[in-house]
């Protein structure tokens, strides 16, 4: 059995490895429009050869993609018009629109929609890690309307990578993530954006930079390529949860703002709470 | 020469551990009201003995302030009235408003206002640990104004920390701290209260939470015994670099409100830029 992975970059390369060092197929393939990128993955050992994606749909039983999600969006009903007994696992970060997009397609049963929450700051076939995926959660959407063998081949597939499964609505996910995964972005890089802006006028502005002001901003390092299209697929939760962001923020603005300390001691100390969710 | 610590917390008890494990200073004496914390620093062997402060101040040579920053307010006034030849350093987050407070005291010279860079989210005598300023940066303010004699015996304990040395003045640090240290607490509190908000009506939402959503919120877990003072010894900067932080996510959220996709890359693009700051 072949694996093809679309997209060869920290998700689908971290993939590529692991299914090599378990020696979970005969042949992984890799799908990779980006030449530099496919040459890399190659030389990096993440898969053991790039094919054209018909070639390798043809000749694979397991398909992941690993795109952006507006590629997914792009992609997907046409290779679902390709396959036949194969199984498409989609691996992208929102749900909701790709679920409705392919609602109605004949070969709806071979695809299943799954989310691993894991992933690093970085991105491309060199940041691809063998355990990325350890002990991670992948969450599985509306997976009951998946044919029984196409979600067993793909669930397969996940224990190979050692993750934890949940299910899901596509609703409750997308709800969900951008609530513990995306507004953690828009945080970081609208932190960063403030203190690059201040750099301009005080130089030494990062001097005093320590392990806080890193674990804060760390994740606006993440590509504008891969978050774009998360955050435009997921408009309307993202734009909830943000603005409720906003609106905590501005409490904190106002408590300290009128002085009323006691009132800001109560904030923070409610927001300790987050203790009971992580040690 | 003995050492005293008032305040046997997460910083005070690190500098004890330390300072005994380089049998710098004969005894490090322990100042701490708290009686269950002089108990644990006692057993966990942070100090050597506890003492009340009159006593400790006595017999010292160097008395290290690491109480939160509305206390050092209290007492360091007394203290210095106290000393002669003894050198007083105070740990403290803020600055501005303790230099002005003691600016006339006539043992003004005795005084080192100083600033480690180093820290967790957890307090206490248990989050007390030895390796915790290694490699970071102290921060001397106003350093001009202390005696040549002072500042070299507080410096030579800095060294015994194995910490780098920088120096301000306490506008720059203050403003310096507010954009890479506070706003990271504010923006760590504020996420957790959004996300624990939601979870009244979504008890699931913290099963998808992974290292993204950790790292962003992990100082939420910070004390606010120690944080509401900093943010009022430090309120006016604070109010600036929080209202520049909410005009920036305000940004962000304009652009996909807008779905001004080109935008939001832009804008994800120039955070990026951060890269050159945290590896």
């Amino acid at each position: 059995m072949n694996i093809t992975i679309v997209g060869i970059g920290l998700i689908g390369g971290s993939i590529g490895i692991r299914l090599k060092e378990t020696q979970f197929g005969e042949k992984i393939i890799g799908v990779e429009k980006n030449e530099a990128n496919a040459k890399k993955a190659l030389q990096l050992g993440l898969v053991d050869e790039i094919q054209p994606l018909d070639d390798a749909i043809a000749s694979s039983k397991i398909i992941i993609l690993t795109v952006p999600v507006d590629a997914i969006m792009n992609i997907l009903p046409n290779i679902l018009d390709k396959v036949t007994d194969q199984v498409v696992i989609d691996m992208g970060s929102t749900k909701t629109n790709i679920l409705r997009l392919i609602a109605d397609h004949p070969n709806r049963g071979r695809y299943i929609a799954a989310h691993p929450m894991a992933g690093t700051e970085y991105s491309g076939p060199e940041a691809a890690i063998p355990n990325l995926y350890k002990d991670k959660v992948m969450v599985y959407v509306e997976a009951f309307k998946t044919d029984e063998d196409a979600f067993e081949r793909a669930d397969a597939m996940t224990e190979q990578l050692e993750m934890k499964t949940t299910f899901m609505t596509a609703e409750e996910h997308d709800m969900h993530t951008a609530y513990v995964s995306h507004i953690s972005h828009l945080t970081s890089f609208a932190l960063a954006l403030t203190v690059l802006e201040k750099e301009k006028s005080q130089g030494r502005i990062f001097e005093l930079a320590g392990s806080g002001f890193e674990s804060t901003v760390r994740l606006a390092k993440s590509s504008p390529d891969m978050w774009t299209p998360i955050f435009k697929q997921n408009r309307d939760n993202v734009l909830e949860v943000l603005e409720e962001h906003i609106k905590q923020l501005q409490k904190l603005y106002t408590k300290l703002d009128k002085e009323d300390y006691d009132g800001l001691h109560k904030l923070i100390k409610k927001s300790n709470k987050i203790k009971r969710i992580i040690k």
